[in-house]
């Protein structure tokens, strides 16, 4: 057997119940409140007064026990629920792969969306119960729920591409997902 | 953005349909009969009678279009009928990932097993629908259909992590999974 910088875990079963959205036994929880969407909206004010307005939570991702460690492969579930910040729908943070990987995204509950963007073109996917959404490597990406319920899906990472958000709040996501008034439609990243 | 030894393809939706058991748009899809299976049943006569007798297709592997390339995230659905050869239940070939790479997989259908080795330890895991297999880096892994009807599981794999079905013709799997009066029971691999 190999060497691993990182020693590997052993092999264990994990229950996914697509129903309730959730992954057992269960790995660390994290809970984005608006206020750690600093700087993603377009309108700062109305970013601002949600924050004063008793910071709701944004969206959760709960992690399977599988680390986020080099050559292994770890799953999450997150759920964004259903809001909008000066007509813009609540959403994930959005990053990118600084070591550039695939990933799945496997929509579970409510509309939702997959935006993605490789710092020249934009690509955006409906994601309904039973879409699995493909992110080839190098495209940064941000789920959006543009329903009226919250959204959940399912996400496979390998364990060592890694997180960064900064790349987001730098180059934007190339549009912006507003909704209308029959559901939803795609802007220009400046609107 | 970085360069590519393959050029990365573009995101696309995939439908993953649980109940089917398929995935559209399809990639390729391999089909292995017991004449595949050469050297891995512990009875040789049996397996040869087999063989001759029709040679049987023993599992198929449906892929997504998503390439086996570096950095890439592929996925497929296997499906193996119920059958024994001499009590041994059918199964895939096992292998073990050259790129030591973890890799999960889903049950949909069916009653089935996972069987990791890492050419000391053995592990099982009971597979039922909503179950998720986790297969760490360095274990060798077969798939086991234990029950009355066909099994079937979406597999997610790192596509640069490759395929070694040698190893297993050379280590083994450390058990065989034989059918019994009433379920299933697993031997030492000499048996």
């Amino acid at each position: 057997m190999p060497d691993f910088a990182t020693p590997p875990i052993s092999p264990f079963a994990i229950r996914f119940d697509a129903e309730a959205a959730t992954l057992s036994p269960e790995g660390p929880t994290l809970e984005r409140r608006m206020s750690d969407l600093e700087g993603l909206f377009a309108d700062h004010d109305a970013w601002q007064a949600a924050v004063a307005d008793g910071d709701p939570v944004v969206y959760r991702v709960q992690s399977s026990p599988v680390p986020e460690a080099d050559r292994e492969l770890p799953q999450s579930i997150t759920t964004i629920e259903r809001g909008t910040t000066a007509g813009e729908c609540w959403m994930t943070k959005g990053h990118q792969h600084p070591n550039h990987q695939g990933e799945i995204y496997l929509a579970l509950h409510g509309t939702g969306g997959l935006l993605m963007f490789d710092g020249d073109r934009v690509e955006w996917l409906d994601m309904t119960p039973g879409t699995i959404g493909y992110i080839p490597p190098g495209w940064a990406h941000r789920s959006v729920n543009v329903g009226d319920e919250p959204y959940s899906f399912l996400a496979v990472y390998p364990g060592g591409a890694g997180h960064d958000y900064g790349w987001v709040l730098e180059h934007g996501m190339g549009n912006r997902i507003h909704r209308t008034g029959d559901g939803f439609a795609l802007r220009p990243y400046s609107a």
